[in-house]
């Protein structure tokens, strides 16, 4: 045994903390770094008994604590920080040295910064953390990119750390450079989509049926012993069955209901965007977001006429919260085919070949999205790995299908009593647009070649045609 | 008089060789140059009698051909063709002359020339200019950035060449640097949104009626007799009436349905999402495209059922086509307002102070979405030039509100037949977002906080606050 450490942590905030502590809870010895000395005096103060701590107070002692292959787990903020901190261990280090950065970069500064350090022989290991700060120390969702050899060194230790799921581990080698943090991208996204989903269920109950938050919370602890079993099902009914202790009202009518967020839906979007693919119920999340936070705008509108909300009643009402967990699931399964179809394009376009069966897999346990859902995910990229979308896939597809009528009746019924339901809305046009045998491209298409001249396909034959539309005279074959 | 031009174009693929000619016909002497010769030869031998043209075949000759100041029109591809033409010419300038680029740059691009050049004692004035090639012939509609100064110099030209809607010219200063370039970009994003709505109404009209094109050509035409007369719906029903030459079946059913996009509604988007304005017409637009053109995703998924879709029979058939009116003008009364939002966002960002009235007055001539609803929108806007969304200034409002229960009837019957319609429940996905007394957002936030304290603040009082979920405290303030 060497009596180095077999890793290091540099930024020791509350996440770099706990996965410090998570590591030293497995047995591994842990050297420490942090800008200010202070949070590196408190850590082995408050927690040094839990394992074997190496505290260091410079640079040059934090890298010299460390067993070779060196590797040091960068955490700290996204951007420039993250470069600052490179930049000051970098010339510290040997080949073959890891550099983990473990925070939440967007995957093309990863892809720069992984090809700046391999150039200097070193490497860089963009690692997607998903867990928040208990899953950093009980074991979070792990999804490293860079170099299939850094994986060999730096993979068992956090494997050792992970989140595990019928004993295996919730972390896996995604693929080169930025692919890791390009999944931890999207799984951000998914998370938003989902939390949109819930929370349409939710006003729809509440809506519709004229429910309290704690009947609802009911309704949730129900869901959550079937197929939409999650930790974002059995936290909502937390959420929702809490009461105020200020007020004694539901917790839910106090909180301002203005949604934050930190940027990965949109950077989500954006790259989707990029790569052509519709990931609308992402899209459709970040916005609700950003609307719920335009109060100004809001308090204008808020006098706009709608519909009279009468509460369904009847043979609808005691249909309604099951038709309600029908088309959150098969929205979910939109919402999560869309996010899957993201990292196919991602890895097509930057070569990473990713395994979506080993992301469905890690993601099972130890972050946000876990659910049982993904165990079903996982199984169905084992059975077809190239499967070009969830909806086809024989359980999602049967599914979704059964869903269906249950899913246009909820949405008929948010139309006529106004209810908000952009997640639910994109997901079932989705749906239906995937699958129509023509979709009315064709005369966006049309139009296009009419006031741009920018031509058009056929059905009939190859070629690129435009009509001369002022003379209505016949397609003119360009090539 | 002087004997040199007052303006020079290079660039003279067909957009630079017809707002050339468009100068030359409105009198203005025209520099030519053009990185082959042959096209600058080519414009003078087929157009030379149109006006005076001053064929140049140097950048040395380009520029002494110019009288002072110079105004030199670059008319190339966006990108680093325009940053090479740029610095081809600028060192040949003097303090005061002003390059315009006419192109569809990104307006972050055209923020960074312009202050490069104003550093370099030169005025850089990105222009928008919509209305392909026939409006840059026979009047478009323009859009300058840049400095007031260069607009008193340059403005008189462009207005004398730009559409005329009742005598007034469809161009006006914009406001500073990017934000010409911001305001076209914001307009083919508006563009998008609004081809999408009528395509969806194509389609709902067959789908839901089975009409043939041609009939459905027929209701497009006395729309445009009504409210929702303009250009795109004009064209519209020339495209639905259009009986392909080879085939003679309607030309809508021989073009293939895959839409194709050149990238400024995907600019759109996600400056939106930075912005964090909720633009989800446009979104849900630029997205519908991507996905038309997933051609084996979609023969994938072509086999997933749907609802039989049965044509509506009786009153709500003969009911039906108005209601599509009512649904697509409300949806388009949507997609507008966030366009708009978008402008406003965008012009309290970067400082430009634009003027929406002007805006929308602008647009009423020369440009594609050129339409007697955008002459509406400039009375809104010149009636409270503050207004915060279109929705509540008061001719939209009342005619929204009173579309509202066929727009709510539409959309049902597009769920129910299985008929996608992402831009129409976008948009009441939206109206009832915006006029909603509470959002299910305060859930989102409850559950942010539950899973990564990420705290929240509270409808009955000042601050932010955090709930120890793992012990049901009391909320705990932070701020």
């Amino acid at each position: 045994m060497s009596d180095k450490a077999s890793i290091g942590v540099t930024g020791l905030a509350v996440m770099g903390r706990n996965l410090a502590r998570n590591l030293a809870r497995h047995g591994h010895t842990v050297a420490l770094h942090n800008r200010s000395e202070q949070r590196t005096r408190d850590l082995v103060e408050r927690f040094g008994a839990e394992g074997t701590f190496v505290p260091t107070y410079s640079a040059r002692d934090f890298v010299a604590a460390l067993e070779r292959p060196r590797k040091l787990v960068i955490m700290v903020k996204a951007g420039a920080p993250t470069d600052a901190v490179i930049e000051e261990f970098a010339p510290l280090l040997d080949e073959g040295d890891i550099i983990v950065d473990a925070g939440n970069a967007h995957f093309a500064d990863t892809r720069r910064r992984e090809a700046e350090l391999r150039d200097r022989g070193l490497h860089f290991v963009g690692t997607g953390v998903s867990g928040g700060e208990e899953g950093a120390l009980h074991g979070p969702s792990i999804m490293p990119g860079g170099s299939p050899e850094s994986y060999d060194t730096l993979g068992p230790l956090l494997e050792d750390i992970a989140a595990k799921v019928d004993g295996t581990p919730c972390c896996a080698h995604i693929g080169p450079d930025g692919a890791g943090h390009f999944v931890k991208m999207v799984h951000n996204g998914i998370e938003y989509a989902d939390m949109q989903l819930i929370a349409e269920s939710f006003d729809l109950l509440r809506g519709a049926l004229g429910l309290e938050p704690a009947r609802i919370a009911e309704v949730f602890r129900t869901w959550n012993t079937g197929r939409l079993e999650s930790y974002l099902i059995e936290i909502t009914a937390e959420v929702l069955a809490h009461t105020d202790a200020a007020t004694g009202t539901p917790f839910v009518d106090v909180v301002a209901d203005q949604a934050e967020q930190k940027g990965t839906g949109r950077w989500t979007v954006q790259v989707g965007l990029d790569l052509g693919v519709p990931i609308t119920g992402i899209a459709e999340a970040t916005f609700a977001r950003s609307l719920s936070g335009h109060t100004e705008l809001r308090s204008a509108a808020r006098g706009l006429a709608g519909p009279t909300r009468a509460p369904l009643t009847g043979a609808a009402a005691e249909r309604f919260a099951d038709d309600v967990e029908q088309a959150l699931y098969a929205s979910k399964v939109v919402a999560y085919a869309q996010g899957f179809n993201q990292i196919q394009a991602g890895s097509a376009e930057f070569g990473w070949d990713i395994d979506l069966g080993a992301v469905a897999a890690i993601w099972r346990g130890g972050c946000i999205i876990r659910a049982r859902f993904l165990d079903d995910i996982r199984a169905a990229f084992r059975a077809e790995p190239d499967l070009p979308t969830l909806l086809t896939s024989g359980e999602f597809r049967g599914a979704v299908e059964d869903a269906q009528d249950a899913w246009r009746s909820v949405l008929s019924t948010a139309v006529r009593l106004g209810i908000p339901t952009p997640g639910f809305s994109t997901a079932l046009a989705y749906y239906d647009a995937l699958r129509a045998e023509r979709l009315p491209a064709a005369l966006v298409q049309g139009q296009r070649d009419y006031f741009g001249a920018h031509t058009y396909r056929r059905v009939d034959r190859e070629g690129t045609f435009h009509t001369e539309w002022a003379t209505e005279g016949r397609p003119e074959q360009l090539a």
